[in-house]
């Protein structure tokens, strides 16, 4: 693992009154995966577009009058002993409308789960009373957690859409939202699909005008996705009537890709081909493409990927649940595949990105190690074939920050020039923290550590989208 | 799964004013793996021992004469809505010294994590100044997630195991305590070691016969508990020492067992047998044992655990890390091994007994479907070779819970007349909640579902001891 403690020199601009405002902290963040960047009592400048203009250190000489002006504006912030500074966590997976039945029925195949739990609570969303009562949970309790990115999956229908992305301008949120298009009838109930592929495109492209055109989202920090749900519950018309509307608008694209061994199968069956290289072939593998799971692909599907500069929403807690597998990071790292985080909820029953990353941990152990006592080493992991599998808290970071902007072709991220402040403050010492600091023994690298193997909702203090707090623990 | 409302008639006895207080709440517990109980809307009787004496159910001709009673005494309680009782957490396997560690030198091997990390650290216990710094967090962090009973490693030295055993009567939280015992040279660290086996031997039962005769200790609340550290670091001397010790005196024993590949290879190179057969020659494998891991136990050796009546500790999140391999819970259950839950603090991070039971269920999927999605599904998991390795949210509960309560052999872990009140009250509106109830939806089932996959400290807003208010939420 490298340590960095100074950014790049170049990176470092101008940092006077004309920001907005300046914050002193100590700030943690991973530019790479194997990069744990420690910034230690810096002042980040943030200017009044809600971007970081510099952050400057002890030591650099125009730290004390910047901070000796901010004071004097009344524009100096501070973070108390014991809290730091984390880029916002960048949740790229997340189904919206599944938050009532987060963390139930688990217990259940991925058909029956789709089928008798979670399509008939989708088509509540038609019905925006609905929609508004469970986004206004959803969308403060993700920003509460510290996320200050997400990219939805919303509904089939854009009643339910247009409140979820009202929501997330409402609350201050980044989101790219979706529609989701699913016609297909034998995998589609009826009671909850599109009519036609050609309304399904035609109600795509309309909530992205919509959403493009709101007069809250000038700055366009919501996004629209074009979103499939997946190949098996979308015709070929549909796939190839959004493909030209990426190809055509250069929006952003999400849906799920081989997640499991079902639909796997099921998508090499239906098109003799991987969902990967059937995405590709009606134009919805883009530099702008996130596509979530992705534990099945191919050494072909990995490089076609990296050639299209698509990404992998790596959801670990409901791949343990639903995937039959675990996705290896870090050998599609190796082949230069974009990747990030998410907890899927609901299929992932956790709304914390710092889980995700746990989960991200564990999952890449089991994955490195093998399970089953019963085989011999030899054969039981990755690890023993020389395929390391293994990640660490610093590549569980900057999944959930850098690689998801990354990803996202968003300039989030990171605590550096030129990222939009979507910034979390972690208080150690919050009243329901499990994280303990070793006064005078641990170090700032043990303290990032304890708070990626700790840290809980209840620890994250303030968070900051675009200059902006947007949620501050009560 | 079985769900049964109502206990067995012959088990609720009288309630009236004599009972010290009641309780009234819908309570949740788990009698058995697939067993979760519901208990709407009863009267929780506790007596002036702390005791449970009744569980009266809406309908019982005694409910309203015993609920109007204890208002009138002003001895009734209440949980508020969207508040339910548990049964207290029990952590079978809890290395107290760890704590300042915990969270971090998580990315290092077993041995280097002890022999640069772990030896160094818990070596300051001889320091009882240190040892009450710690322990002063340690006991409160651990009742604050909801761990009543807490099964606990000590240190070589005596002062800092004193000074861990008052910490808990002080707190009221139920424990076991042992004196860690550890003398094999090529093993231990000259400066952290047993003198000799018979120092060790005597040191333990010293430590015994301080906690037993405690002036505090009049409820035997705080148990000792013979501990050798596992058997690389102990000499057969003191093995068979510890072993004579505890047939003599009939104390809990704990001890590590069959962790890794390498403690398993290493103990059959030393002794030519598994640890559990090792450890039962030496007459350390008791109806009141406890070891910890046993990943690598052999069908011999589960055999020899289910006559003996000794369990096992499962510490899913450390096995990730340090154990190559995931403990199969339901084999063993299968199979009549005793067998409770437990964080491993520091070699688990969590202090959450919520986290381990999640842990334990991640565990056991990666188990049951396998990791590598380059192998076949035919050939990937435990699943598509007959035998299914998962467990759900009502096993893991009962794993924490009642089954803890079994392998201690101590009448904890149910909400049951004759059961001690050891229980938590989780709150799930709580303000860091990530729990979300969906009124008028989700049934009690759903509720306890969604509790045991998000409920985090910031849950847990009381807990009780032997009928103790222990912990309150600030
Ligand atoms: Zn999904
Ligand atoms: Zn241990």
């Amino acid at each position: 693992m490298t340590l960095f403690a100074s950014p790049p020199a170049a990176a470092a601009a101008a940092c006077d009154v004309s920001a907005a405002w300046a914050l002193q902290c100590t700030a943690f963040d991973a530019p790479a995966s194997d990069q744990l960047r420690v910034q230690a009592d810096v002042l980040v400048c943030v200017n009044a577009q809600g971007v970081i203009e510099a952050v400057l250190h002890q030591g650099d000489p125009r730290r004390q009058a910047a901070q000796a002006a901010h004071a004097a504006a009344g524009t100096l912030r501070s973070l108390p002993a014991g809290s730091y500074l984390l880029p916002g966590m960048v949740d790229l997976h997340v189904h919206a409308p599944q938050w009532p039945q987060n963390g139930k029925a688990l217990d259940v195949p991925l058909e029956v789960w789709l089928q008798d739990n979670t399509f008939p609570l989708e088509a509540r969303y038609r019905d925006p009373a609905f929609a508004q009562r469970v986004y206004d949970v959803v969308v403060p309790t993700l920003l509460a957690n510290g996320t200050t990115t997400a990219m939805y999956f919303g509904t089939v229908d854009n009643a339910g859409n247009q409140v979820l992305a009202e929501r997330c301008l409402a609350y201050g949120q980044r989101a790219l939202v979706g529609k989701v298009a699913m016609d297909e009838p034998t995998q589609c109930p009826p009671y909850y699909k599109d009519a036609s592929a050609a309304q399904a495109v035609a109600d795509t492209q309309a909530f992205m005008e919509w959403l493009r055109a709101h007069p809250a989202n000038a700055q366009q920090r919501v996004l629209p996705v074009i979103t499939p749900r997946f190949i098996p519950s979308c015709t070929d018309a549909l796939l190839q009537g959004l493909g030209d509307l990426a190809q055509r608008t250069g929006a952003h694209v999400q849906t799920h890709c081989s997640e499991s061994d079902w639909a796997h199968g099921h998508v090499l069956a239906r098109t003799g081909t991987t969902d990967a290289h059937a995405l590709h072939r009606f134009g919805l593998m883009t530099r702008r493409t996130v596509v979530a799971h992705a534990n099945f692909l191919t050494p072909e599907d990995v490089a076609l990927m990296a050639r299209t500069g698509a990404s992998v929403a790596h959801c670990p807690l409901s791949n343990f649940y639903f995937a039959n597998s675990v996705f290896p990071a870090r050998t599609g790292l190796q082949q230069q595949l974009g990747m990030g985080l998410a907890t899927d909820i609901s299929g992932g029953y956790s709304p914390s990105m710092f889980d995700a990353c746990r989960h991200a941990m564990t999952a890449a152990l089991a994955l490195h190690e093998g399970t089953d006592p019963d085989q011999p080493s030899s054969a039981r992991g990755r690890a023993a074939q020389g395929r390391p599998a293994k990640i660490d808290h610093v590549f569980a970071l900057w999944l959930a920050t850098a690689a998801g902007g990354q990803a996202l072709d968003l300039p989030i991220g990171r605590i550096e020039p030129g990222y939009a402040m979507d910034a979390i403050a972690v208080d150690c010492l919050a009243p329901d923290s499990n994280i303990w600091l070793w006064a005078g023994e641990d170090s700032d690298a043990d303290v990032l550590q304890k708070i990626m193997h700790n840290a809980t909702r209840a620890n994250v203090a303030q968070v900051w989208v675009q200059g902006q707090q947007v949620h501050a623990r009560t």
